[in-house]
């Protein structure tokens, strides 16, 4: 389909949008059924499946003036494959149901599901269905089907002497938020981090490979996260302040803004780091990073003493 | 949790929220993790799995006065479900997507995920996971997982000569949409149809299991989704009028409002039956109707003519 530059979904239909999309998805070999009939039909080799789903909302959790549609397919997708990364596993199969304003841009809506086939292709990943409705503002909510090798990495295995550490980029798209909420346009490379996160998607079967005792990707923040694994596990974590780099963008957005660089690292999410627990001595796979340690007790500290200010997002304001 | 009748989302927060729907989903034996890590692991014996998402809007699909929460989650799941039901399968596990206002009610949210718990509870699928966000209408995207003994029916195998044959209420859902658009509150039969349909969940595997050719469940609108078979088989199908039962309380809202009753059967969606194809001469299963037959050519027609007025129901408006 080539539609008219200012086409909306109105104008093309429901029927004609989807048969549109679903041109844009090439189907992987684990495909055995794809997009069009009633559902898709995907296989998953050793008789397990990893599930996960994420929902993205219009002014929530992106704008469409501060991100290009390829993006926000970009974002949506990472979100729902770093989940499947997070248990150690890698995805397969992706469903994308749509809300959207009758009088959304065609192209808008053709270019994010560009973006989310693009995201989907890293890993090898195929979008095999998904639904369109009209709703008041953009909603996208996207499942991922995954398959892991072994025992999936939980959230509650982590054990007092267990090293903590992270993987992959921290506090970038939360200052690039923070660029962009004050209406600038640079660090761009933290605008760009903040447009189109990088998960780092293979250091999640890597962790498991080497034992990883507890895991979880960065979405509501790093403490907040970090928190989540603590309270499953039924531990503490200190985080030790020296061990996280602090790449200089951060720097110069918290010198211009008169903020501790440091917040970002430690409150950001969005970016889709991992954070994983490893037992003490094991040797770190490429591109993880040791951070802190696990500990008797629960909660979280940094360098030994509780953070000061918010830890991250919380929905409904509370 | 046991909220205040008046609390909100924003007075509860999302991770008591999340917590308490948890505690309302069991785990049947399918489920090797359940909800609470990063993504769901479920096991799929035959080393498939079938896919299929939904997605309902506020205002579009449903209406908080014209139906219960608890009905609401009836009505998502079994959207769903019915879409692993129209490919011979069966349902084994749910993932739903909530995106809310703040000012929601805690209960409502609490007896949709009721709803959705008793009917995925009526197939033996569990809830596994999912995701809750803030949005300014209600909208409810619900993925299903499943499996299928032996090769899935799809839409395409259609074959001239074939029979056409539907199971399940058919027409129900939308006499009950006609009477709530029009103020009225019964004949209640088709009221509570439209509330809380009832998809014949044993025809779909029983159809496969004798042969159905292609099949499909009716969601669009009866002559849309038997055009959606002809189209994907490259056939043309004929319905006899005279093979449709129409009960009895549909006639009374035809004759109340001076419509065709029939104009239900053929053109309603959400009832969730099935139309399948199967070879001539196959002993129909239990629950199955003949209805018409399968034809070279293309379309679909009602006693040899083309049927006159909509076919049923489209987004966007064209």
């Amino acid at each position: 389909m080539t539609p008219a530059p200012d086409a909306t979904l109105s104008d093309v239909g429901e029927f004609a949008l989807v048969d549109a999309l679903t041109e844009l998805f090439p189907q992987g070999e684990r495909v055995l059924v794809g997009p069009g009939d009633d559902a898709a039909l995907v296989s998953a080799p050793d008789g397990r499946v990893l599930v996960s789903t994420d929902v993205l909302v219009e002014g929530r959790h992106f704008r469409r003036d501060w991100a290009e549609a390829r993006d926000v397919g970009h974002r949506v997708a990472a979100a729902n494959l770093s989940d499947v990364n997070a248990m150690g596993g890698r995805a397969t199969a992706l469903t994308v149901a749509l809300g959207a304003p009758a009088d959304l841009p065609v192209v808008w809506a053709l270019d994010l599901a560009r973006g989310i086939a693009d995201e989907a292709g890293l890993v090898g990943a195929s979008v095999v269905g998904g639904d369109l409705t009209g709703a008041d503002q953009v909603v996208v909510s996207v499942t991922v089907l995954g398959e892991v090798a072994g025992v999936p990495v939980l959230r509650s295995g982590a054990r007092p002497g267990d090293l903590v550490a992270l993987a992959g980029r921290q506090g970038w798209s939360a200052g690039g938020l923070a660029v962009l909420t004050r209406g600038f346009r640079s660090p761009r490379a933290l605008v760009e981090a903040y447009r189109r996160p990088e998960p780092p998607y293979s250091a999640g079967p890597l962790a498991a490979a080497v034992g990883a005792t507890a895991m979880v990707d960065v979405s509501d923040g790093l403490l907040a996260d970090v928190g989540h694994v603590a309270r499953a596990s039924g531990v503490a974590v200190d985080l030790d302040s020296e061990c996280f780099e602090v790449a200089e963008p951060l720097r110069a957005v918290g010198a211009a803004l008169g903020a501790d660089p440091l917040r970002f690292v430690l409150t950001g999410g969005d970016d889709h780091a991992l954070v994983a627990t490893f037992p003490d001595g094991t040797t770190l796979p490429e591109g993880w990073v040791a951070v802190g340690r696990v500990h008797e007790g629960e909660g979280v500290t940094v360098d030994g003493t509780e953070y000061d200010g918010p830890w991250g997002h919380a929905h409904f304001g509370s």
